[in-house]
């Protein structure tokens, strides 16, 4: 593997899991305050839109690093609209 | 172009603007208390190594995408880490 590729797919996996703590952090202590819906929102709409793009070119990499994304970022949003 | 490409190039953009109002939500407000000091400085490494591999590959939409979201980022970790 080249040093770009093993870069790309680190890159790739940490993108996959970082918004697990924003995640627990929002249901966990309710407090949802500082959390902008308007950004988290456009987020939703990107990573579903990679979604998207990865489905349509037939990418199983970008399918599944985005399905993980979209569940992730779905539970800050949903953390954010119930305890705004 | 394609729709998938049409659609890879939105998902693109929006990557790029998403992260504006929550760097403004943070430094207008100093309300930082529901946002995971974690979380960000995962996300803050994961489009730092997406830039890498952007110069490793030598592709400039990548390039100049994880450029803005590098800077997005930085001034949502730094409003953390000056308002927790």
């Amino acid at each position: 593997m080249t040093p770009a590729l093993l870069v790309g797919y680190l890159a790739a996996l940490l993108g996959t899991v970082c918004w697990i703590p924003q995640a627990w952090k929002a249901w966990s202590t309710r407090d949802t305050s500082g959390i902008s819906l308007l950004s988290n929102m456009l987020f939703l709409t990107t990573v579903s839109l990679w979604l998207l793009y990865g489905l349509l070119v037939a990418d199983w990499p970008i399918i599944i690093a985005n399905t993980f994304a979209v569940l992730a970022v779905l539970t800050i949003v949903a953390a954010k609209l119930k305890y705004k």
